[in-house]
C-alpha cells in the first residue's frame, strides 16, 4: 500500500500524467522516469523502444513500485504487450491509450477524429483499439508533431503561432464531421482550451467536438486497479509524499520545463540506467 | 585521393551539408553517418556527445575517409576540440562553425545576430568564437529551437505557419540593428529565403541584414582543405560516385524526408552501431 506508483515516459511530457495522478491521489508517493537519453521515442525503432522499456520498468520494479504506468503514447503502443507478458500480472500496468479509448467508446459516437505524434499514428494504435471495441465507429487520424516542440519550446504561449497551427492541422477536411476528438500525446492536454476554442470559433457552438484528453482518464484508471487490488494508499499523512523524478541524461533545459508539464518547478534527478560502453572499438 | 568523404550528424538535418558539398565536389564520394538513435543531440549532455561523436568517427575511418566533416552544429561546439585531439592531424576535421565564423568575422560589420537550437546557444560558441576573432563585434545570439520541426515535418511549407513563427522570433528587439543573420543550425537553409523576406518586409532594403548559412562555406572549406593537402579527386569519371548514407535507427519517416535536406529522395542504410545490450540486468 505505501509502495510508489512507477511511471515512466521518454522524455518530461508525461509529466502531465504523473501530475493528473498526483492530484487525483494526493497520498500516493511517485517513481518518475523520463528516458531524456532517449528522447523522443517516435523516431525510434520498435525494437528499440521495447529494449529501452523493459530496461526502465525492471528499474521501477527494483524500487518496489506497485503499478506501472506507461505514461508515453509511443511506447504503449509498441512496447505494452511485451511488458504486461513480461510483469505476468504480479505488477499490473497500465498503459496511456486504452482509458480514453474505452472512455470515448462508451459515449457512442459515429466518426471521431485523433490527433497525435507522427509515430502513434503510423502505428494505427487508436484506429485499431477503437475499431476493436467499436466496429462501426468512422475514425480520422493525423499526425500534428509541431505541436509538441511548440510546446516544449513555449511557443505555444505566442496566440498567434500557436493559432495559426492549431489552423494548419484542424481545418483538415477530414475532421469537418467529427463529434469527439482524441488528444493522443501527453504534451496535448496544455493546449486543450485553445483546441476547444478553434473549434467553437469553426463551428456552431452546438456542434464543436467534444475533446478527450488521456491524462485524466489515466488517472481515473490507476485510482481504479489499485483499489480492485486492495493496494490504494488510505493513510493520510500531516506530511505530502516525496516524489522522485528521475532522468537518464539530464540537462538544465528540462529543469526549466518541467512547470510547463507538472504545473509547478520540481526537481530532476539523473540517473544515468544507459551506462556507457569505453571507446576503444 | 579517391577515398570517401565522411560526414556525420545526430540526424538527417546534415544532408543539407553533404548536398552542398556534394554539389561543389561532384567527384567526391560521401559516406554520411545520421546518429538517428541518438537524435537529437541538442538534449544531450556534453559527455554523452562526445561520445557517440567518437564511436562515429571511428566508423568514418574504418571506412577509410580522408576527411571528417561534423554537419552538427551541437557536436561541433561540444566534440570538435577532443575529436581534432584524438586524430592529431593524421586526417583533417571541419566543423560545421568555424567557416561561417571566419567569413562573417572577414565582412566586419559592427553587429551581427545568430540564431541556432536552445543547445547551440546554450554552449554560447558562436559568440565565443566570433568574439575571438574580433573582440569588439556585438552579437545578439537568440534560440530559434521551434523551425527545426517546422522543417522537418513540412509544416515550414505553410506560409501562414512558418512567417508567424519567423515573426515571432526575429522581430526580437535584439535583432532591430544586426547587419548580419548567422543561420547557426544546418536545417534553417531552407529557409533561409523566408526570413530573408521576411527583413525585406520589415526593414528598408538598404538596411536588411546578410543571411549567412553555414553549409556553402563549409563546402568551400573542405574543397581548400583537401587542396591544401592535395587530396581532392581530380579524376573525372563517367559515372558519379556512389554516396552511402547510414543511419544507426531506421525508420521510413527518416527516409520520406531526405528529400527535404538533400534535395532529392536517397536510399538510407541501417547500420547498428550501437549494439543492445539484453535485457537481464
Amino acid at each position: 500500500m505505501n509502495a510508489p506508483i512507477g511511471i515512466f515516459d521518454s522524455g518530461i511530457g508525461g509529466l502531465t500524467v504523473a501530475h493528473a495522478i498526483a492530484q487525483l491521489l494526493p497520498n500516493e508517493q511517485i517513481i518518475y522516469f523520463g528516458d531524456t537519453a532517449h528522447l523522443p521515442y517516435g523516431d525510434k525503432s520498435a525494437d528499440a523502444i521495447q529494449h529501452y522499456s523493459a530496461k526502465i520498468t525492471d528499474f521501477l520494479l527494483q524500487r518496489n513500485c506497485k503499478i506501472i504506468v506507461i505514461a508515453c503514447n509511443t511506447a504503449s503502443s509498441v512496447a505494452f504487450r511485451m511488458l504486461k507478458n513480461y510483469l505476468a500480472d504480479k505488477t499490473p500496468i497500465i498503459n496511456v491509450i486504452e482509458p480514453v479509448v474505452r472512455a470515448v467508446v462508451n459515449s457512442h459516437f459515429k466518426h471521431v477524429g485523433v490527433i497525435a505524434t507522427k509515430r502513434t499514428i503510423q502505428t494505427n494504435i487508436y484506429p485499431a483499439t477503437l475499431n476493436y471495441l467499436q466496429p462501426d465507429l468512422q475514425i480520422s487520424a493525423l499526425a500534428t508533431h509541431a505541436f509538441v516542440t511548440l510546446i516544449e519550446e513555449n511557443v505555444h504561449k505566442n496566440k498567434k503561432v500557436l493559432d495559426a497551427l492549431i489552423e494548419h492541422y484542424l481545418s483538415n477536411p477530414d475532421f469537418d464531421n467529427i463529434e469527439a476528438l482524441i488528444l493522443g500525446c501527453t504534451h496535448y492536454p496544455i493546449i486543450k482550451h485553445d483546441i476547444e476554442r478553434f473549434f467553437e470559433q469553426h463551428r456552431s457552438n452546438a456542434k464543436a467536438p467534444k475533446i478527450f484528453d488521456s491524462i485524466e482518464t489515466v488517472a481515473l484508471r490507476v485510482k481504479e486497479v489499485l483499489t480492485e487490488r486492495n493496494l490504494l494508499n488510505t493513510e493520510t499523512s500531516n506530511t505530502p509524499p516525496i516524489h522522485h523524478f528521475y532522468v537518464s541524461d539530464y540537462t538544465q533545459a528540462f529543469e526549466q520545463t518541467t512547470e510547463t508539464f507538472f504545473g509547478q518547478k520540481i526537481r530532476l534527478e539523473h540517473f544515468p540506467i544507459w551506462e556507457m560502453p569505453i571507446l576503444d572499438n
